[in-house]
């Protein structure tokens, strides 16, 4: 028993839009524990969507369509599917007299083209759409075989997806393993290094653990499969115990956390405050850490300190210092972190000094070369990050990201 | 000829991420001319992955993958590739030092697992990646057959399309008949207010106009196909103008131009710089500013006033008007933009004060009211603006844009 997921659209072959409802349905086949293995995105044209449907029909028993339910001729799935299994198609009066009495709500009459929208194969069943005038279908053109169809309307397909299909669905035995997932969050270390790590667990079937990477940081979900929720969580709460024991540190946090979010939790069982000077990431690590509803709670503000005489003169950064040293060094990002602090009074200081690129970088401080500083009441420190050239925003992000997790390493240290 | 998409990644399938890439390509194809008829996401899995390799191989001359190419087990795309066509894998020295050299750059030590993605087919060449690890490949199993393959992270799949496979398709003869687009950006009016001025355009043949709308920005884009790229551009020219023409100061730029990059530009036409003083956006607008590779000719930096003790301590806002008007109000960001305007010693000052939400509203200041000031040598002024209880994102983002624009109207007025 699997399903798959035919997208019908030249707009999707054009590029015009995201395919949102191709993952939106891969969630719930996900929760619903629908096995799923294929997607196929195809323009309207009815050779090549028959031909979509052939090579899905051989090897899935729930084929979900979206798109192409319109009144315009270029909307042709319904008539293409009909074709396609030897079935004439048949208008449903009940459907004219809803497109026609929900036109007439909204002080419009009923084309002539909105009658092809009544039009389904014999045999099939109406999927009722409540807020929209296109229906969908449900047919059974063989024993093993559903076919579901929707508009491409986000909203409308979704809307007739939970209450429609979901319901019709577990009625006919589909969705009685639901697939329960959690991601767990890592920074400071490789894909390649946790791999070698926690690769034996990669093999494991029920929950299954596989890894992500994205800017710096890497993910592993683990994803179980079973008959309630509970008993999900129950198979994959000793597979997360074991990883974060291996990975130590390294893990940072789950599923909706994110290093600002776990370091402003961190402050606030210390009650302590935080401030934050920068200058190459220009506003970036206060724009995340204030990303976090509740953040004022902990962080007081900072000051982007972006060109040299900011760093001097509202931050008191000796000039000798960026003269000798340059402002790019581990003094600077020292004497940041203090001035900030003292500045705003705050427990701690976080700062941010780089060369982000593309330009600005020599032998001596390429492109990525990235001092962050800390500082609380017994002074400062600061640490030489190599990030690389891999460009602008990748060096800003990887920057901010990267002295979340200086600041939260020391205060689990201090814990 | 004709091409088509394989994304490979259970991530897909799971629903975890929304497959960008395939709109990318899909774009690309539309503007090299290259027919595209049909996309397929299928897991890590090789079995499946043959099916939809054979199935591909059978109707398409060019067959792009993304994704699977990473250094962990369940990366299986170019083995699996190889495997289908009976080819063996031959590691290349040249990656594996470039791995390595990459790695010793941000002062890690490669592992075994990366030795794995040295790997390709006898015969095929490396599809090289300047920004990560993972390179693709460039292979003709068949003389009919061109495959492509790029890792799954977007930034590096499109860095290596623009790079390497372009220029490569160019050269094989693909993309002869062009479509060249481009975008006019405009903020300050909506969708359905342009969209009546110029609704007219939307029935063009070629150029085509069509219009988006994200973020409070609209976009209209005029795409024109012809023989040669400045044959397009001489169909796209005229409508451009009439375009602009009609939509007056609401139009602010073109294509890569954004906000910050063309109130950039006019600073440094009239030699101006600026600062920032920033509360709910937390750092947002500076972010924004310094994403600008050559900011710091104009942007000096900001204040990030989050906690009203930094707006009465640092930018020298009254108590009194915190504590009678509120944080939120004209007087305080009068004086914000002021504040920072002199302690940072630049032409311009802008600030913003707001509430971003989710919680924080009342009936007097709801979610979404924000407070932009404008400060320069003559005095501050400063404007309401009403968000709406869009989400905090939304309110912070569409607050940072409205300030530039803000300043951008202000420079164009005093040209």
């Amino acid at each position: 028993m699997n399903a798959e997921i035919i997208s019908v659209g030249t707009e999707l072959l054009l590029g015009n839009i995201l395919n949102s409802n191709a993952q939106f349905l891969a969630q719930q086949f996900a929760e619903l524990g629908i096995p799923h293995y294929f997607q196929t995105v195809v323009g309207d044209n009815p050779d090549r969507l028959k031909q979509a449907i052939r090579i899905a029909s051989d090897r899935a028993n729930l084929i979900v369509f979206t798109g192409g339910l319109g009144p315009t001729p270029d909307d042709l799935t319904t008539e293409t599917i009909a074709d396609f299994f030897s079935t004439p198609l048949i208008e449903k009066a009940e459907v004219v007299e809803d497109i026609a009495a929900k036109f007439a709500q909204r002080g419009r009459k009923m084309t002539d083209n909105n009658h092809k929208q009544a039009l389904i194969p014999e045999g099939a069943e109406i999927l009722y759409n409540a807020i929209g005038s296109a229906p969908g279908m449900i047919w059974q053109p063989r024993s093993d075989l559903t076919i579901l169809t929707f508009p491409g309307v986000p909203t409308e397909m979704k809307y007739m997806w939970h209450e429609v299909a979901v319901p019709y669905l577990r009625q006919q035995g589909w969705g009685k393993e639901i697939i329960v997932s959690r991601t767990l969050r890592f920074w400071g270390i490789s894909e390649s290094a946790l791999a070698e790590k926690v690769g034996t667990f990669f093999d494991s079937q029920n929950p299954t653990v596989a890894p992500y990477a994205n800017y710096g940081e890497v993910k592993l979900r683990i994803s179980a499969k079973s008959s309630s929720e509970p008993a999900a969580q129950d198979l994959i709460a000793p597979v997360e115990q074991q990883l974060r024991e291996i990975a130590g540190i390294d893990y940072y946090g789950a599923d909706e956390d994110s290093l600002a979010s776990v370091v402003g939790e961190l402050l606030k069982g210390h009650r302590s405050t935080l401030s934050v000077a920068e200058s190459c990431t220009g506003g970036g690590l206060g724009q995340m850490l204030t990303r976090v509803s509740g953040s004022s709670e902990y962080f007081w503000g900072g000051i982007i300190s972006y060109d040299n005489s900011v760093k001097e003169n509202l931050l008191g950064v000796d000039p000798t210092a960026i003269a000798t040293q340059g402002a790019v060094s581990a003094i600077v990002a020292e004497q940041m972190a203090m001035g900030v602090r003292s500045r705003l009074n705050t427990t701690w200081g976080i700062s941010i000094t780089g060369v982000a690129g593309p330009g600005g970088g020599t032998e001596e401080k390429p492109v990525g070369l990235v001092y962050i500083g800390l500082a609380n009441a017994e002074g400062a420190v600061s640490q030489r990050y190599r990030f690389g050239d891999r460009g602008r925003d990748w060096v800003r992000q990887v920057s901010a990201c990267s002295a979340l997790d200086r600041l939260r390493r020391k205060l689990l240290s201090n814990a």
